[in-house]
């Protein structure tokens, strides 16, 4: 399964817009930029992501014949705005930061520069796109920020809204520093490590328990991790304990077992009493269930003898903050520059970059928006990616934009890294932008 | 787009224990239910949805060779287990609610009957799909019933979770009672009614707002409807009634206008004021920006004269509850009930069905959970749809089942219509299905 790449998964009002522009000859250079308006209230910063899968959008943009034709079909739309659909292909250039990098509101993270009825039309799924890969790595590096490094998987997909939801958190939450999913076709597609051991209705399709875990060692025995909690914690893992030896002679070694349920830092305590005493001093302890990045910062922070964390809803639909209020704008057409003053949704004109200074200990310090065409000091953000609807460069592989993740967080503030978000970062708009502003809408 | 029906959409652990149950000869058969153990804080009620896709799924459950061929070169996988895989076909019954039908905790509306590997690979998916669609399903339902009979438009796929949840979105909200979507591949896919007029930077891309709106008309005729808010809402209204009679000379009515900011009672009462004085009183006026169901009763309650309204993030996410506390537990195997007894996550045994119970009046009054076996009064709830891995039926229609949903609404019990959660339904586990319980606990 490939990302859905169908021009018809839009809104209705971009192929309305388009006939018009169509029909109006109003075949002008347009720029969009994708930002985001203001951070959910419990998040201090946002990771880029979601990049790789636009430009992938953008690279095969085509209408497909039976589309054309059910298009037509309906009635709405005019020959000329159908032969126009026909023969679309995306032509234009994009600007962007990369996947990974850790971004602030109002910092445009992806930049379009195409003929307007073309980056009109784009904007739903990229908005899509960038929302929720975005959404999900800003979650993702919280409870990697939480998890005092030890390896986080992703357990989301049951309830994951949707499989191209499921699919594309394995993906983004990799990148912001898990250490896999138990997705198998997110190993599959983006060669993501893959986790996973056994269901309680593992242990309840046998009469007993240990020969549940029996079973399952000599069908997986380089994978022997049992799950312990199906009817009580402790006496499973005493199970274990008494089953080792029998597996140790099938030259099987007791890989770890899973806790799901109940307090987890109690039961991680006595469950490694009894396989520390029970001679299985290497048998690491999972624990899963509800957690999150709060959860994590607790287990960590009472020293529960946990060796890993499966997480699961909590991350996979960023359920504190399922949506991000982001935007992808008008900000220049025709080399003028424009923008929306609609009440509480205002946005900055023109085309924009972002620069980052960084302090003394090499942690960001703040960050400026600007104008491209205006001098700046600091790092620049935003790049080409993709010029006349081609890719620059080749897509990165997803473990080098995980190393620039974990490179971004290790820059933050430490005010930034808190999992309350009590200071926001200093981010400025730079005087001549702000004198755009007024320029622009004094010409309205 | 179709949704995903890949077999490798699922956690590896279905893998890991169809290979342990494949080598071992756990073939008999096992029932699997799925239903939700409790209710987000703020719902009184879900609809069950998603029973189509699930069906789809199971008829069309197949490993592809390519597939087969990466699960073999992981070397995770005995030649025994991939020998299944690559024959395996979905054989089982389906027992379901309807979809559209009002359910509650400890309610099973599916159960799958299939030799254990099947019953167990297909887990992930089938709740993949029912936690989503019904988690929608139920949250545009409190819409529908805030939204005083007025029509309601999707207008969520920017900020659904990827491509599939946009697409079954619509599909779920239009079944709970939304009128239509602005998602053009739900029209294409699903034949629901498609909404869509134009955006902000259609207004930007112009020089002047007034001739925006002319070229919008000229291209869509019969969809004159004008985005008003983009710089002065009620400065625009002006400028659509100054339009107005140009366009009529042209044969083109003005439709209506969309408020998308501010305070959207104040706007409507003054655009309205503005358009009937303007001798446009057949113009409608729709409202979107951040609406959920406590928004519409407000606008409701208070009389804004607002004759439709679009929703958007907050139903598409179920920004309230992302996510239902779901499960799909095996409740047999080879005729043996079973139950789960991990804390706080203990399930009922045995193949299940529900009851349903009526007042005087029509209403639901309460139900009963019991086992198939067991005599019960009211209307039973679960029906066979599916036997030997074939529909029982065709697929229903869409507005079929969209009718049957508001029927249910219909005999909601007042104390449920309310979007406060105040007064829990009656549900009631019968004694037959205690006393098992009783007894599968000393079996264990």
């Amino acid at each position: 399964m490939n990302p859905c790449s169908t021009v018809l998964l839009t809104d209705l009002y971009q192929l309305t817009m388009v006939q018009a522009y169509v029909e109006q000859g109003m075949m002008d250079s347009a720029v969009f930029e994708f930002f985001v308006r203001r951070l959910p209230a419990q998040r201090s910063f946002l990771m880029a992501a979601g990049l790789e899968q636009v430009l992938d959008f953008l690279e095969q943009l085509r209408v497909r014949p039976d589309e054309l034709k059910w298009l037509e079909q309906t009635g709405r739309f005019s020959r000329s705005c159908l032969d126009y659909l026909e023969n679309l292909r995306f032509s234009g250039d994009v600007h962007a930061m990369q996947e990974g990098t850790v971004f602030f509101p109002n910092e445009p993270i992806l930049r379009v520069t195409a003929p307007l009825p073309q980056a009109q039309l784009v904007e739903t799924r990229i908005m899509n796109l960038l929302n929720f890969q975005t959404l999900i790595a800003s979650k993702a590096a919280r409870s990697v920020l939480a998890g005092g490094g030890k390896p986080l998987i992703d357990f989301g997909l049951r309830r994951a809204h949707g499989a191209e939801a499921g699919l594309l958190a394995a993906r983004a939450s990799y990148l912001a520093g898990f250490a896999g999913t138990s997705t198998v076709l997110a190993g599959m597609e983006y060669d993501i490590p893959i986790y996973g051991t056994m269901a309680h209705s593992f242990v309840q399709a046998h009469k007993d328990e240990k020969i549940a875990f029996e079973h399952f060692a000599l069908a997986q025995p380089k994978n022997a991790v049992f799950l312990i909690d199906t009817y009580d914690t402790e006496a499973a893992a005493h199970k274990v304990v008494a089953l080792a030896p029998r597996l140790k002679q099938l030259g099987i070694v007791v890989k770890a077992v899973r806790l799901d349920s109940g307090d987890l830092a109690d039961h991680a305590r006595k469950v490694r009493r009894i396989l520390d005493e029970g001679d299985l001093p290497q048998a690491q302890i999972l624990a899963s269930g509800n957690l999150d990045e709060y959860q994590l910062r607790r287990l960590i922070a009472g020293e529960a003898p946990i060796d890993s964390f499966a997480v699961g809803t909590a991350m996979t639909t960023s359920a504190d903050a399922p949506s991000l209020d982001c935007a992808y704008k008008l900000q220049e057409y025709a080399g003028r520059p424009c923008r929306k003053r609609s009440e509480g949704k205002a946005t900055w004109p023109g085309r924009k970059q972002v620069y980052r200074q960084y302090r003394h200990d090499e942690r960001f310090d703040y960050d400026t928006v600007t104008m491209v065409q205006a001098p700046g000091t600091g790092d620049p953000l935003l790049h080409p990616v993709m010029t006349k609807g081609r890719r620059l460069i080749p897509p990165p592989k997803l473990t080098e934009l995980r190393e620039r993740a974990a490179t971004q967080l290790a820059l933050l503030p430490d005010s930034l890294r808190s999992l309350e978000c009590n200071h926001p970062y200093d981010i400025r708009i730079s005087q001549p932008l702000q004198d755009l502003a007024l320029a622009v809408d004094q010409c309205v």
